[in-house]
């Protein structure tokens, strides 16, 4: 256990001090649930006699405490009720969406997220349960989707009223949580970027993934669009009911071969989560008029733990374009990234609206992989990383229950190690370097996991305190 | 006078000669003007008695004699009436427009023209006087517009039929030939990559240019479009009431800060026709979300003949962008030329039955700076290339009178010399080292208009024969 692993109490009163200091960058706007530093004094001298409602507020909350494997992210209790501020609402959090962001984050590969300790999370469903001064369109009660730049993972969100969103009726929370993140990402990048139209053709890479799947469903909005989505095998039959026209399987075969196959002039809009040789991949296969639209650098995720190798890698092949290429190839090159487009409400309001509109329309839907208690965000982020999950993976704030706790973290890791043989099948397939990395994670995974039932077995203490 | 400038009647037979080797890029489909092989055959023996008709047929044509300054453009007589291929046909010339693309052809720095001699011309409009086999929508008598990858500044051009489209009720040839590369061009950058919605705010440079007028008016067909405009001070009032929101004389103020001023947060799309460090710039000036396109490297041309220093700058400066950068900026970037999108007929006819429904509700409407005599070919270029023209500098096939070709061209260089004037003045406001260069550029463009004009007395000569 290393020295960031402190006691929840000791914890607490660390994060409590460290994020009453002026925050390190101005600008961000992270959901706040610190007490107020007047109320922290009180609380200090206050020991005994009656407890104000504030002090006796406790949440729990997931906190990154340093950057590395999947054991770092800890589940935390903090104490004290947020106080709101004009235009904000409590959001009371009932089911919270991963990222791929998210794992770059636990690595220390995403800027967005402020140092450690912080609370992770970018999209969350709730309840309000209190709102500030001066909003006017939420009120105690409404059940909402919040999308935000970091700080959600927690039972308790305090957000500004404006990054919230109404759940539509029939929407459940966990649907309602899967859907900020990917469906506006694929929307913009769709839409705005993209400008798809009818009888186009585009790849979806992570054809099952979260924007995968959103990105599929927004394509069948558009009359005869040709989709082409890479996924393992397993997946297939999936992804072709779920609009996929040609489905790839990326661990066997060239996709850029199989996609000529059928489009021999090339494709109008690729989505690149990829990044580095894929960019350069993708940037070939454009027809004319065609667009490039780069919303990450997955390839940069190798194992648990930053891997410079990878990370090197893909910096060294990262995608550099001239103008003039441009223009003789008459292509367009586009970076997307939600997390870099805060401030931007009107923009995000505005797509939000249409996709709201699309879903009581029953043109879209968030399909859910797999829900897990906030005990197994360690499980949930390595089964996204893995690319085991078909949707999205969310995760739930409803206490899990004592068996549970017991049974079926085991019950989890005996499913994830079944799908860990298949994929070690598969990767026999792959290239030797990659198997050699990927051993080498596994071993180094393995200990850590053995701490991770233990302190599992410890989290119920600490809540009861 | 160097060795390319040979006599006509040679040149002309080079020139059959060259035109019937196998095309250098088989892609390539120029309009084809040459005699079939067996015509020249039979010509060069059928030297008595009568004259077939296609043989007694000749026709002027403008011909790219070597890389150099505006005397290199000369106009010939060639003899032959052109064969017709199935699918192909031969359009009787009025009118042919001018573009960029062609000084810096003239300049060897555009590589979609073959070398020379060649026919220079990408767009012109004409009377449909021969139609080849499997030719069903056309018919001899249509008046049609036509584009070409180049070869279309001659009275007469064969090309497929599908690079024709009908010229709509009540529009002139001289509009004709002035819409379909500019407006093809502005039309795909603006509602293609561009997107552009309503709201949406825009930097178009030289705006008073052909390309420049047909996105003005464009961008004045979506609601609530801002548009910046560059152009000298003394053409703000026709590009004002053409649709430019807010003029910005680039001679005089910097038109970065000019935006800024009005638009803090940058812009949603930008116009590039300039590259080298103005795309630079334009990136900067994005908004998130915004969308750089850029359509050429204007900055290349500096003085009528290639400019080293000129092009080497261009190219010392290329935007070059790598896709971190993107994703961070939420920005889009996209080269676009119509050059280079030869064989993507499907493109190029959806977007000019979408124009010339906006022409029929009269929303669009080409403007005519200028209309030149083919012999006054190099004073139209100039005119062009010192950025003296509001609109289209159009090249008629009609004759020159007799009259005109002794005394217009003079008056055309008294109005020009005053142009001179005036930008000698604007020049003084700008930097010394421009200065320096454009003087040399003057000094030795004198002597090279007297030679011209001496060529101009000859040409009747030549046009008897």
């Amino acid at each position: 256990m290393s020295g960031e692993d402190a006691p929840v109490q000791q914890q607490n009163a660390v994060d409590q001090k460290q994020e009453t200091k002026p925050a390190e960058e101005p600008k961000a706007e992270p959901p706040k649930t610190e007490s107020p530093p007047a109320a922290a004094a009180a609380e200090a001298e206050a020991t005994t006699e009656k407890v104000p409602e504030e002090e006796a507020f406790t949440y729990r909350a997931l906190v990154l405490t340093g950057y590395g494997g999947y054991d770092k992210v800890k589940l935390q209790v903090k104490k004290g009720k947020p106080a709101l501020k004009a235009g904000e609402v409590l959001v009371r959090v009932k089911a919270c969406g991963l990222n791929f962001a998210d794992l770059m984050a636990r690595q220390g590969l995403y800027d967005r997220l402020p140092s450690p300790p912080v609370t992770p999370g970018m999209e969350c469903s709730g309840v309000v349960e209190a709102v500030g001064e001066e909003v006017t369109d939420r009120k105690v009660g409404d059940k909402v989707m919040v999308l935000s730049r970091f700080g959600l993972w927690q039972e308790v969100a305090v957000v500004p009223a404006n990054h919230t969103f109404l759940i539509p009726e029939g929407m459940s929370f966990e649907e309602a949580a899967a859907l900020p993140v990917n469906y506006i990402t694929a929307y913009m990048m769709l839409f705005d970027f993209g400008n798809l139209r009818p009888n186009q053709s585009i790849l979806i890479h992570a054809a099952a993934g979260g924007v995968g799947t959103a990105a599929t469903q927004l394509c069948k909005t558009v009359k005869d669009v040709t989709v082409f989505g890479t996924a393992s095998a397993s997946k297939h039959e999936t992804i072709t009911q779920g609009g996929v026209t040609h489905p790839i399987d990326y661990r066997t075969k060239d996709y850029v071969d199989e996609v000529r196959k059928i489009s021999p002039k090339g494709l109008d809009i690729i989505l690149d989560p990829l990044g580095g040789s894929d960019t350069h991949k993708a940037y070939n296969l454009l027809k004319p008029m065609g667009k490039l639209i780069t919303y990450g650098a997955a390839n940069m995720l190798a194992g648990q733990k930053k891997n410079l190798i990878a990370v090197a890698k893909n910096w060294y092949h990262q995608f550099s374009i001239h103008t003039l290429s441009l223009i003789q190839g008459n292509k367009s090159v586009c970076g997307f990234h939600l997390g870099y487009l805060e401030g931007e409400t009107e923009l995000i309001t505005e797509a939000m609206n249409s996709i709201l509109d699309l879903y009581k329309q029953d043109k879209i839907k968030p399909r859910i992989d797999s829900t897990w208690h906030l005990e197994q965000v360690g499980d949930a982020m390595r089964k996204m990383q893995e690319r085991n999950n078909i949707g999205k993976v969310i995760l739930t704030t409803e206490p899990m229950p004592e068996e549970e706790k017991k049974e079926e973290p085991k019950k989890e890791d005996k499913k994830d190690d079944k799908k860990k043989d298949d994929k070690k099948k598969d990767d026999k397939k792959k290239d030797d370097a990659k198997k050699e990395e990927k051993k080498d994670d596994k071993k180094k995974e393995e200990p850590k996991k053995e701490e991770k039932k233990e302190e599992e077995k410890e989290e119920p203490k600490k809540e009861e305190k």
